[in-house]
């Protein structure tokens, strides 16, 4: 059928996870660990006078389990022209994009970003998912010399719209993001400013991230440095975070990954909790559509961020606190 | 693959709810407004002799969260030939197809005849699904000078064939259904009839449907007329229902969409119940396969009605009220 | 999308179960009889110096309900080579394809060697799917003159690797296999070992099954023995069962299916639970696609094995008992 195009990844791989204060270590092999599995189907349509209209939609797939069925990777509808794009649908934060650019493990394997969000950006401590976004509008600026801007809002971050009992707070986030970036040859920096509001528990988040990267050649040096700011009935508090990553090619298939990171969590009236996190990796490609890969993560906190941080993919909030993971791996594009 | 067609829809828009006695309006971003979103598989294979096997299965898709993963949409397996076509597995019923073509929107937006269902045609009293049905064995005879009937019988027409206890009563519904169509140049006449019978509970429901639609070329006007009649161990009632409409092209690529219905209950020593709803629209063409639309829509209730009407697309059950409805969005179709 | 193969199966059809103790009998229309119904997405990807990347993605479909959204059929990816294949994820069992090889039904319908698995092997008693594991790493060896070897590992067979509290056993199974196969013009012989491991409960499986078929050209014979012995902290048995298949050529397009089979259990300090079953049935052509199919089976048991076995496809540990059964069907490949 011309008008789709199939796409995906299969990613499985072996993972060992250590250092919790009170989990067995876990071993296994998971899927979805440089980059998550999926399938996804995807089309443009030209409009005529210079108007497209497109669509994505992917399917997360757990391949050691076989699981599947959601979309919640990404749905949505564009339409793009002269003026940019305009999308509607679920899809993926600013914050999120942004932090892609400036990770080396971009965002994959335990040397990800957003692995052990706490050490990071927002997750640990917000609601709202901080890598997508239910019904969002999103709008994507055409580059202007290197320059462009995304923003998006969204009235239901978190679920649907619910019915509500006329006068009752809702639950669900009010969300607006604005992503400035430029790009010039080997030089990348961008900018994520983000609010997010939730009535019930009178909840609002204020989120700043800066980042950098310049391609020396031999070596990709980047930087990141972010803040969120939390408000809610129940408590406040300010995180602050910053990582430093390299990118250095190794022969034709090799790059070598490196990152270091810093964060620290000011909780009203609690001492401060600090956690730093370091990440090695080593990526190969056997083709242009498949590679092997291998990442080791480790984290270390002073006593007050004691099960506050983890390498491991998951919720934070469940007291998950593995200081060190290893991944191995091979991802496959198709 | 040659043997499969990938096809589908992706669908999101706008939606404002308002004019219920007890929910706070609703507004926000949701799919499926005028066509569901969904994407689906098919393929026929020549068999020799005229006879083709055939087979879809449609997955349902919600673009504004990325949900999916079911093929309630429609799966079926279909044999063709001289004979007609002979289907089973989950479809559409008869009454739905009727409708289609018979409401200017299609069964679309606010201002589908099947929104509000209790307006119209079974849905809100009757326990099984008015659209589809599971384990249908459907018939489709060709066309003779115009003329062709639609047939189907499932034992089990809401879930799978249970194991129950001997003697046990099943909650499942038997239905039957009958549906001849007269088609020739801008002339549309069809009727429905089926029965629903639930053996737990002593349910049945008899219900028929009558419909026409003539295009005139400047204007296309259709009507539609049913009765069902419910009988259980718990109540019976009697509902009637019309609609009239009209569909008016405007310009190459847009189209005006008008229609106004009338709906009474009569429940067992209940005053008479009463709703009219009517309904604009409007829908214009990017491209063959893109349109952008909008809709608006309103219900008017006696004080007997009172809360079993709604322009919303859900269960009328919950007590959702929504007196005035607004769709405007896209909708790509691949 | 060159890179994506798009496969399945669409099988629906008619299925009469009877000859339950408590049960009524069950009549209806059922997905999936002769072969599950699925829909697949395969690629191949050569990586020079003869070594290929492939994944296969299979959703399990219910066409009967338009259920759907699980890759629970098989999900993997894998690395082939001169030394063979290497794949990981969800897959087959070595015992299971095994068993595919020497029942007459190919493991589909009634007549299913695995139909009433208390009859067969291991799976009425053993709490792991004996047709496919989780997080499996499989081996399959080249074939060296007609023979090879297939072997699997996983430390969770049935479901993730989970997150322990320090100290605490899992729930999961370990599981090894290995089936060395030989296959020479019309001869095919297989032999499965495999072990399954559970800690929590101190469980323990020793399964081995020895299988052979001959084509004779009029009629392929074939025959399976089986052991499984079961150890564990609450129950130890022993089960024994063989079974004796035919298949045999009618016209171009026609087979007919036979098979015998028995089956004993030994549990501790109980009588000997006994059954036999057979089961007949006849596969049409309509193309090479496209066939119709018939079967149908029949348990006996003695008075210890009531209700221990049934011909329905699903759990026995629910006490369904179903002595005799019916499919009649078609079923399409595309």
């Amino acid at each position: 059928q011309s008008n789709v195009t199939i796409y995906g990844i299969v990613d499985i791989g072996f993972t060992h996870y250590s250092g919790s204060e009170w989990l067995d270590n876990r071993s296994g092999i998971d899927s979805g660990l440089q980059s998550g599995s999926r399938i996804g189907f995807r089309g443009v349509e030209d409009l005529g006078n210079g108007l497209k209209a497109s669509f994505v939609l992917e399917e997360s797939i757990g391949v050691d389990l076989g699981t599947g069925g959601n979309y919640t990777r990404q749905a949505f509808l564009a339409l793009s022209g002269g003026f940019g794009t305009v999308a509607a649908g679920r899809q993926y934060t600013p914050q999120f994009l942004l932090l892609g650019k400036v990770d080396p493990f971009e965002t994959g394997t335990v040397g990800d970003i957003n692995y052990g969000r706490g050490v990071y950006l927002n997750g640990a401590f917000a609601a709202p998912d901080t890598i997508r976004l239910n019904n969002l509008l999103a709008y994507i600026s055409p580059s202007f010399g290197g320059f462009n801007v995304i923003a998006g809002y969204t009235r239901n971050g978190l679920g649907d719209e619910e019915l509500t009992v006329d006068g009752a707070d809702s639950g669900d986030a009010k969300i607006w993001a604005i992503n400035p970036n430029y790009s010039n040859g080997p030089l990348f920096v961008g900018l994520n400013y983000h609010q997010v509001k939730i009535d019930a528990g009178d909840y609002k988040d204020k989120v700043w991230d800066l980042g950098a990267a310049y391609d020396f050649g031999p070596v990709r040096l980047s930087a990141v440095y972010g803040q969120l700011k939390t408000d809610s009935a129940v408590t406040d508090f300010k995180t602050k975070q910053w990582l430093i990553g390299a990118s250095v090619p190794v022969g034709t298939a090799g790059k070598v990954l490196a990152s270091y990171a810093r964060n620290t969590i000011d909780a009203d009236g609690a001492p401060e909790a600090k956690a730093r996190k370091w990440a090695l990796g080593y990526t190969h490609d056997l083709s242009k559509r498949t590679n092997l890969y291998a990442a080791y993560a480790k984290i270390n906190t002073n006593d007050e961020a004691d099960g506050l941080f983890s390498v491991y993919k998951g919720s934070l909030t469940t007291g998950v606190d593995y200081a060190k993971g290893l991944n191995v791996g091979i991802r496959h594009k198709f």
